[in-house]
Formats: structure tokens, C-alpha cells, sequence
């Protein structure tokens, strides 16, 4: 999130899903070896933020994304349709994912054990299959903000790491548009100060 | 400021400066020594908050701040009007208060060494009064927020330190807005964790 509360820029599209200025919000992780490990690619760097990232991915037994971050498709689903979100043919989550959508669509197996199911029926219904699907680890809710706000405003939400940026956007999508006033028990458990990001963990 | 951007809530007044839940925003000070001492009150506690409020009271000269921070009068001046904004006769300034408005009025010289000079000719005239009146020292821009966008989006502000509170106010006033997307050179230079606050210096 940026210091005046965006977590995309304006302009989003399926071609720049994160707004103009968006990535500056994500330039902390790119350095990082956890990061980059994740994505197959050699080298790069451990620092304060190592820690976070890797409390973050431990012990998740199944993520809840919305639409957008799955892959911003505009319309209905096509059986015929090759499109299979950003996340290329071995996604980094290798567990069941569930992707809030108005529009039903046959689950996807990729490889690696990611699995991306379509939840037509609401936040609530694509929380209870990631509980049933992750068993004795924890749900990850990877976003994005629509998402992220509907959760938050339903009092859902158990943990929250905000990684706050030093940098403004101007405008964009707010992470907490919408959600109203209430942490609904949520308070502040950590902070972890690194390079150019300042992770504000929250629990209840 | 709130998590979710505010430094004010909504329905601000003169009876409410701070707006609905705005009060929340100050929690962390009030239990201080620091704060109490200031205002005349026996007692209080020392925490990680101590450090960063004497720094911000240091080495300060002269002090801009907003017609609402002021006292929020709402028309022209009178010189017969008792009011003298939320200060009392005894402010905790200690050194001359440049206020920014659009209504011309005599300056008032208060107890304590605290004098209000009432601006009409915008904030770079009031921050050149300010800086000839603090010599050496520093100015400080006290608020409020309209204030602080105007000195922001100008680029006029070498150092801010921003306290953010593990809150939401869900509506009111923001800090950011209209601001726009850059910092004007301005980096985080040190966090500092305490009881209900996080304190975010910025400096360039």
C-alpha cells in the first residue's frame, strides 16, 4: 500500500493490472532470493523482508484471489479459451486456489499442484471451500483490493500484513475503500522495517 | 493518521475539530510526560513516543498552521471578538504562529511568549514570515491537513514526520488528498514503533 492508501495505481487494465505506478508498490520483493526462488530464477538478496515473505507463504494450504488478480478476463468463460490468467503453466502457489468470479468456469490443473477453481456464490462460499481444501494449514487471501475490501468489511479476515511503501500514487484503488471504520479486532502485532517497505502485521 | 489515510474523521466542527472518531488519532500522546508538561499536568508515562514528540518540539522557532487548527472561525475578524482559538491564554507555542487565512486581523500577543500573525497572502508568504521570525531554527507546520497538502504539493516541506495509528475512520479528512504523486524528494529516514503510534520520518 502506498502512504496515501493505494495498493494499484489509476488506469488499470488487463495489460497494466496494477495501474499507472503500481509497481512501484512491489519493487521491495523483486531483489528479494525468496522472491526469486519462487519464480525459478537464481541469486538475489536476503534483508529484512526475507523474514515476512516467508512467514507469508508457510503453513497455506489454499488461497482466495478475486478476478482481476487472476487474470482480469473481461466476460464469460469459453471452453475453448486458452486464457489461464498471469500465472503462466506452473503458477507459484502449487495448492488449491479459489477465484471469486460472476461468471462459472471448469476448474483448472496446472502443473506443480495448482489448482484454480471458479466460486460463483460470494465470498463466503469460496472461504468454506479454501477452509475444506487447506485442512489443518491456513487460508491465504491474495487479493486484490475489491476482494481484500469484501473480506475486511465482513469481518473475515484473522490476519493482515500490510507492506506500506514510501511513495504516493495520487490515485487508484484504495485497500480499505469501502470497508467502513472497523478493524473488527484487528490489531497490530509486528512491524518490520526493511528496504523501501514497512511490513505492518495485524492478527486478532 | 488512520491506517486508512485520515488525520481528521467526518462531520468536523468547530465543536468537533477533529471529527467523528478523530480523537483516536491523539490516544497515543495523552498518557505522555512529555505532553502532560506542556500542558501543565503532573505525571505521565515515558515510552518509545517520548523521543520522536521532543524532537518534533525542538530546535522550532516559528510555527505555520491553518485557519481550523487556529480555532476555526468561521467569518471575518472582529476586534471585539473574545476569540482567541482552542489555545486558551497560555498556548504551548512559546514562539510566534503564523496562521493562515483568507480574513485579515490584528496579531495577538498571548502568554508564554506566543504571538498569532494572521496571514492573508497565502502559504509561501507565511512561510517566509516564519522563517524570518525562527532565524536559526526551524519552522514547524502544525496542520491541519489542508495546510499540509498546500505545503506538500508545493514541495515546500523538507521533513515530515507522519503518526500512524492502527485505526480506521472510514471517512473525513485525508492528508494525501490532492497532493498528488510525488514526494518531492522527500525518503523515509527513520520509524520508530510505540504504544498505538508508529512514527514514519521523512526527510530530504
Amino acid at each position: 500500500m502506498s502512504l496515501d492508501g493505494f495498493v494499484a495505481g489509476p488506469s488499470q487494465s488487463v495489460d497494466n493490472p496494477l495501474g499507472i505506478g503500481g509497481m512501484r508498490l512491489h519493487q521491495w520483493v523483486f531483489p528479494l532470493k525468496v522472491w526469486r526462488e519462487m519464480h525459478g530464477l537464481p541469486g538475489g538478496e536476503v534483508n529484512e523482508s526475507t523474514e515476512v515473505v516467508e512467514q507469508s507463504l508457510a503453513n497455506i494450504g489454499a488461497t482466495v484471489m478475486g478476478r482481476n488478480m487472476f487474470g482480469g478476463h473481461p466476460g464469460p468463460w469459453n471452453a475453448d479459451d486458452p486464457w489461464n490468467g498471469w500465472w503462466g503453466r506452473n503458477p507459484p502457489f502449487h495448492h488449491p486456489v479459489f477465484v471469486l468470479t460472476h461468471h462459472a468456469r471448469e476448474s483448472l490443473e496446472l502443473e506443480g499442484g495448482t489448482t484454480f477453481a471458479f466460486v460463483t456464490d460470494g465470498i463466503e462460499a469460496a472461504l468454506e471451500l479454501a477452509r475444506r481444501a487447506a485442512g489443518v494449514q491456513d487460508v491465504a487471501l491474495a487479493g486484490g483490493a475489491k476482494a481484500a475490501q469484501q473480506y475486511l468489511a465482513a469481518g473475515l479476515v484473522d490476519e493482515m500484513e500490510i507492506t506500506l511503501v514510501p511513495t504516493l500514487l495520487g490515485s487508484g484503488e484504495r485497500l480499505f475503500d469501502g470497508v467502513g471504520d472497523d478493524l473488527h479486532g484487528l490489531e497490530p502485532v509486528r512491524t518490520v522495517v526493511a528496504p523501501n517497505a514497512l511490513h505492518l502485521e495485524f492478527a486478532r
